[in-house]
């Protein structure tokens, strides 16, 4: 794990169809699906609102200031790959800019996630390429160092194997493993299937309190109401 | 103060015509009309461009990761407040969304305010309910512990007694004392009168320098010009 | 350098026709031609998404919470300028808002750069004059303490002359100084002509691999593909 | 609460017996005496490792980079008091050094607590004057602008009131109100007699899950113990 | 991976001599040994100078303001392990003090590294006991809410799998996964065997330059000497 | 300014006499001496309690994750000079370790302030070799891009020189242009002869309010004294 040096070339994707059901969904929910793990974190920001990715992750391990190893994940892209960049290193530098973005698209990525800067983020916008990032910069990078291509990495936080599934929108990014994606997508259905039934009783003026059952538990805990 | 496990049924809230008028100011006016105090530090954000919130704190003490007690402020709302969330740590978890909105919204308020993370933002702003929080978080919370409802809260750095009034906008938020929101409203009115005429003299290409009569308190200062 | 109580009246201004030639790219680019230097740290952002600005410094060293010598800039103004403001400690108070950008766009200010916080945005964006902060924040300053005018000055991590060129776009902000404006403008051209011809290589699937002349050095460097 | 301009002259002091009494406890035993209220936020260290401080508060609000309404609080201290000072705004600058210890510990004061930075950090270690403060700076500050002594003052997210009882070690600073200082004294001795025990069962060996009696509970709320 | 609830009773532990073997480096040897990879971010500080520990990782996953599973942990432990405790949320709580310190002792830990806040570090430190954490806090928790305890964890950036080494000191924490310890003993021990003479060299005058040859590459670099 | 790949060998060093006579001053008096300015950032804190230097400036301008132009500086150095490393990005790395200290104190260094990171701080602390860092990190950097030596920098937002001195004590870091220099460490002794004075009084009792005289300008700027 995190090895220097290395590309991967046969990853195992997580299924297409489990893929664009789990794209149907929001972050939040996913999230709370899988049980309340599998987020970056908050530090990483849509570089515009609206922005909405959902793909298998093509990851890639970059060194501080250096961005070689994006040009090097480009040939393992597939048609439907959300790039996933971690750093050795906290570093805000410009890793990622509308060149490096019109590759990626003509490759079939999604977007890109990177826990570092990005740059031409009006490019970016304009071509509606979503990257979420921990920083947006104009400061170059160099091609120098390797770092690797479809290693395990951990990217602001949160664990990502290559092929797990990455779903990113305002909210911010979950990763869902591979092999529970398909358990996830239920979950998620379940989940928001239930939604739209709370969501009217609370517009109707329900109190969560009464629909939760949370008024006895409350006492329990010893919830005292004074005037 | 402080006291955990408490909810404060009956609050006293400033004079609803004193708040219609405050929310015919910005923040900054009402923050200069107050003396220069009473701000939230910022890193509180709205979570959409426009967000612009007045009404009457109903004040709610967190714990770090659990969000009980939103569900127990809501029953306490009454048209026209502005929930104003502390908590007991620096904490970024997804306390509020979409669902939590939609009950806040039909028992009366008019917005939020949290020292912690909200999620489904987007819907948020499609509902047009306005947030200003430390972050954007999809993370889940718990509901298993104790904080309090309407007791005095620090919320960003400010104090906030239930039933004060909670201006909010682009600018950030700022706190006004019940009694002594009248007075403030009045000093606000006279500031932006005052304005206009300033705005007009500066547009015309009179110094500030002038309009202020600086050019003396800076030479006793000691301003040097020099070539 | 930093010495405090002067106002330099008279300043060497990078070229009028060159400040018109930069303002044409990007600030990434820009950057780039200089060599990869002259940027300000990634904390300064845009108060609105697409603004740009590009002109000759007027620089301000301010004091924490004292926005004096803004007032005294703006005499110093002349068509065409960037206003430039560093201050002795990290601040994030409210220097800045509407009334004076009415004066400096009165005196021919193009836009404000500067290190602590502005307030007012929503009238600055509606009047679309573009500034480039470390924070938005109400909070109000004094007029106490002197600073200086038209001193050199570090903004952002950036050493700043009066009279260089500055550009900021939603990237963040590079100064270029006066005697290299021409020389950079040049090799910005050079770099923009270049990047057409690479974009639509990138877009019609070509690696960077391949267009960089990449594989030969990856290998070298001891870059291993495994399945 | 947060007005600027005023000195209070008289205020009332907590019992100096219970003041003596809350001494010889900790930071983190008070604070869970006083039901896990009352903490500074971490940000708020002592400049030297094993300083110790517990008096009754003296409150000053300060602005940015201004110092004098130390000044003003030094003529306001007794024997027995430590320094409370908040500021208006985030700031780092070096309010205090070992000109001003001197002048606080001539009238009585037991130590500072500063929501900004210090300097001359090793004269005060060698005088044994013990500072709370959110940095190290030797950042000059001017007398130019006035704040306020012994007014309500939120310090590093903490209320506190002229008077109350401040305590504070290596782990932070808590504030006891004046009113239940003499309640949390007892509290802190009846928790701290019950650690002894404890502390000899956990010696020995005892599980804090059998002696806190945790295993029911965790079970119930679904702890799951696999091979 | 990051399941709640779950506590793992049987881990594979690196083998005790290997464990011993690394313990006799330093924390900057072992990363390099490993390849420059492995390391906590720099945010995880010793609570006193000179702190050392490495040991097997018995693994927590915590939620914000709740230590329930470090009491589940202690269970766990045996005679050489070191606690490393995640949280799911950034949250800088005082998650750990005395008490536990001393049931984590008697239990056999050699330490703990939590990426969360820790109190009574005074005592700590006078029981040696060594801690590396991102906080010191005196804020208590509760206990209410399942986390995990010896499942894979992120902690400060690192992966850690129940049973690798963990290896603390004044620089930082590294995890060496079990499996490639041994390997990495041998490389640190080839790496320090180098130092010596190495520091010989220089010590005596010898350019890094020189000793590295480093000139010829600087030189094809374009490095270029200038009067 | 900042063009990278550069190494200047010629340097104008300030005068010895100078530097010997700044050394005797603490950074707070010599930041006051030279009218408040010249301070880095409060973030560059000493690895050791008690770390003091003073000297005159090799700069180094780094890339991030990269520590190859402190070889490059190494050679430049000569006796009682202060390395003061500048980075284009913000980077915690460990640039520097015990092997570069052995180097650079063979050649004359007096110490090192780097906005970045370092590491072997037990042994720097040992060899009594002083730094100021931003970080310190274990983690290990590559030699592969060129910055520069010995042009001026920015570093902690301050601007250095070569051959400016910089004093660091536990206070923080202050860097005096060769040019003031003298005329710095006459007004240095000037303040200091006055504080031995001051220092008495305010230790017999005298409060800074009639020392300094505010009363009057206090009341001027319309402090009130209420009961």
């Amino acid at each position: 794990m995190y090895e220097l040096g290395i590309v991967k070339r046969h990853i195992r994707r997580a299924d297409r169809a489990v893929v664009d059901r789990l794209a149907g969904f929001g972050v939040a929910t996913v999230h709370e699906a899988m049980g309340r793990v599998g987020l970056m974190q908050p530090v990483m920001r849509p570089i515009y609102p609206g922005a909405k990715a959902c793909g298998t992750a093509v990851t890639v391990l970059l060194q501080p200031g250096d961005n070689w190893m994006l040009h090097v994940a480009a040939e393992q892209l597939q048609s439907g790959d959300v790039v996933v960049a971690a750093c050795t290193a906290e570093n805000t530098d410009g890793f990622f800019g509308d060149l490096l973005a019109t590759s990626f698209r003509a490759r079939g990525a999604m977007g890109l996630v990177i826990d570092g800067g990005v740059r031409d983020v009006r490019d970016l916008a304009e071509m509606k390429f979503p990257v979420w990032s921990r920083a947006i910069s104009a400061k170059g990078t160099v091609k120098a160092t390797l770092g690797s291509v479809n290693v395990p990495v951990v990217c602001a936080g949160a664990l990502v194997h290559p092929g797990d599934v990455v779903l990113a929108d305002d909210d911010g990014v979950v990763v869902v493993p591979a092999d529970i994606a398909a358990k996830t997508a239920d979950a998620a259905a379940a989940r928001e299937a239930n939604e739209a039934d709370k969501r009217a009783k609370l517009a109707a003026g329900m109190l969560g309190l009464d629909m939760y059952k949370m008024r006895e538990p409350l006492e329990k805990a010893g919830l005292r109401y004074v005037d």
